[in-house]
């Protein structure tokens, strides 16, 4: 006997079983559903690229997150770590075939090799949405009511995106005389939900000045409704300032979208939000779930003026979001409503001894034609046996092939949480039974 | 302004534009449905794994298509280059959280670094379904049937399963006395339909003699029927022998499921087909389609032994199919049946200039509701360009919301191939319009 190499993940990686693999494949089907309705398409890019294309020009010092190694072929290449490069690239490469404005969707693994302590994976799912080549209200709200909509489908229960400008923001601090130092108050603001209020004050006071912070700091305070909320951002902007104005008109135009569309309960104007990176110039957003605020957002995003500037001198500006895949699902499992869709099938062909094949294949054959989930236990067992199994994987009722079946046509089910078998029905009383039960 | 890098994609490695990952995402749809009604349940497993699991003990001399390299922890990791050998991993390590028979299904990508001269993807889909812990006809013939239904339910047209049984081979090759060189015959008669049978003959003479090849020549060749296949089959096998009496039951009970759900039709006993490798033990099967005959099997598989015999001691007989989703594609697409569904939105809601967003967005969540593929074109445009934007992407309808929308709830749909458009319609009227259109 060879010896035996045991069995083992690297650190940070995943296997998915059954009932975890359905429920992810549901929630990625939901949202397929909702881009769809939208009229996003979904694109597919390699796993493995040239790492000058994942990581600029050279590559650069190698960031030690990034799995990066020389292929066969002497070629310098890295496996992805996110899907925002890899679209960038893409839409400089196939400019000549696709159309704009252009929205898409893309559901796919990336790879980071990150501190597994923090309970962080290095394989992880990123679902990422964009609407690229035009700067637009109706854009902006798009992707505010695609995240809606997915939340409401998902049945996360209560959920607040909370929305900003950041051009609102820049011009706010360009009054304020902060000069370069924006961008260290934007990321200090960024943090302030993880360190607290007092904490980011006192940060803000020692890079900009106690005064300056103070007005930082009545910025971002929220208050209540989006009228007084967007008053006071307005008069702390430079009086008159004709890109504040248009921010302004901007992010009041989204929200009389979201109000028309029935989803201004869920849309909050929160001048806390500015999403840390540079990348960002316009509306962002941040989406919580009121049964659990503290894992963070779990949809985040916002308007970039120009996606693909690595790759091509083709300007496109876009807005998009990120859907937390991983952290969605978990948050789905804790509050009760991770997903079961797609697992397991609905009735089990009993397979006792002596049974025929062909007719307990016909059997499931017949139901499956009515469009039940039906599996043949694929070997004469006790029923014990097969009870223990269905409820290992699941599965409701067993369907008994009676020995009159070929003539008769008739199944007995039992219900296996309670241990009662029904009379035997025909095929489709059969299927409408399941039907029924399964809802 | 900084240098462009070049938008380029390692040799082998592909992109997906919209319609060419619709239809390969509606593809793996529908076999997920055929999957799920014969219970089968979903797994993943990681991208990257220790070179050790992948290639065995100390992983070897590194074959050339492996991608294999360090990573930054000093780890000897590969990228997996098929989905049997995590699946036979997956089932050594998780055999305490899983029942048997396990029966289940993956689709995933998988990395080779094949010469790309030949056509061959570096990077490529493959799509695996087994049940394993269990030797029975039953399993065999649900594996064969499942095959059956993906190809009704994939609309192929015409096609034949043809299957064999390696057992009864063997006792053949058993009784010709062949010896050791019984796993070279299984390669060249495997290889017969690439070289013809004139060659295969001649390399068969070669390797075990001439009168040998005969035998084997008569062996392997087709009868008309089932019958009289199997008749010739256990006449040329030992006479009176356990094991090809019990492998001739085995495919004589595959046959009689396959007989009576319907499928018989579609499956054919052909002695020539034999799988090549050592693996196989019992039942095997390739699937082609009549329709195109020369890009060879679209779904081969057959029944092992032993699954994970170098992860465990635990003994795991199984059977089991791929089916190659990228041939099956590029089939689908030249016998004209390439899927578009989850492709295209159904109607594009019109953005004439002056109109108001929220009017144009609240039409567009109407009709959402009703099960409509809605998207607001997202910035005011003259009417040329939506037509343009709308053939290019494949939306048939466009979608005017009349001045009077607020009260009235009217739009007016124009049919974008007949340049015609209808009376103004309620929402429902119009879902009920596009849903008779679209099909």
């Amino acid at each position: 006997m060879p010896d035996i190499i045991e069995p083992r993940l690297l650190k940070g990686f995943r296997d998915f079983l059954p009932e975890a693999e359905s429920a992810r494949s549901s929630l990625m089907r939901k949202l397929e559903n909702v881009f769809s309705s939208f009229g996003f398409v979904p694109i597919d890019t390699p796993v493995l690229e040239y790492a000058d294309i994942l990581l600029g020009k050279g590559g650069g010092e190698t960031d030690k997150q990034v799995y990066r190694f020389i292929d066969n072929g002497g070629r310098d290449v890295a496996l992805r770590f996110d899907l925002t490069v890899p679209f960038a690239r893409f839409m400089a490469q196939h400019t000549e075939d696709l159309y704009l404005p252009f929205r898409r969707y893309h559901m796919a693994k990336v790879w980071r090799g990150e501190n597994t302590q923090r309970g962080r994976y290095r394989e992880f799912m990123q679902c990422d949405f964009d609407i690229v080549g035009v700067d637009s209200a109706s854009a902006d709200a798009d992707i505010v009511l695609v995240i809606a909509s997915a939340m409401e489908a998902l049945d996360v229960g209560g959920f607040i995106i909370r929305v900003n400008h950041r051009g609102l923001f820049n011009r706010f601090l360009s009054r304020l005389g902060v000069g370069e130092k924006g961008s260290a108050v934007l990321r200090l603001v960024d943090k302030m939900e993880k360190v607290g209020s007092a904490v980011t004050r006192e940060s803000l006071a020692a890079e900009i000045g106690p005064d300056a912070a103070d007005s930082v700091m009545e910025f971002i305070r929220r208050e209540e409704g989006f009228e007084p909320t967007m008053d006071k951002l307005v008069r702390l902007c430079p009086e008159g300032d004709a890109l504040a104005a248009e921010a302004g008109k901007r992010l009041r135009e989204v929200f009389e979208i979201a109000e028309a569309t029935g989803f201004s309960r869920s849309l909050s104007l929160d001048p806390s939000i500015t999403r840390g990176l540079d990348y960002y110039t316009g509306i962002v957003f941040e989406t919580t779930l009121q049964a659990l605020p503290d894992i963070g957002s779990v949809c985040s995003g916002g308007r970039y003026n120009d996606l693909a500037s690595l790759y091509t001198t083709k300007k496109l500006p876009g807005v998009g979001s990120a859907i937390g895949l991983d952290r969605l699902l978990a948050a789905l499992e804790i509050i009760g409503r991770q997903e079961k869709l797609g697992g397991s099938p609905q009735v089990l062909i009993a397979h006792p001894e002596g049974a025929s094949l062909p007719s307990l294949h016909t059997a499931a054959a017949g139901l499956r034609s009515l469009g039940v989930w039906a599996e043949v236990y694929p070997e004469p067992r006790k029923m014990q046996i097969h009870y223990a199994y269905a409820e290992k994987k699941g599965i409701p009722y067993l369907a008994q092939v009676d020995a009159s079946f070929e003539s008769s046509g008739l199944l007995s089910i039992r219900i296996l949480a309670e241990r009662r078998t029904l009379d035997p029905m025909d095929m489709k009383s059969v299927a409408a039974f399941l039907s029924k039960g399964s809802t």
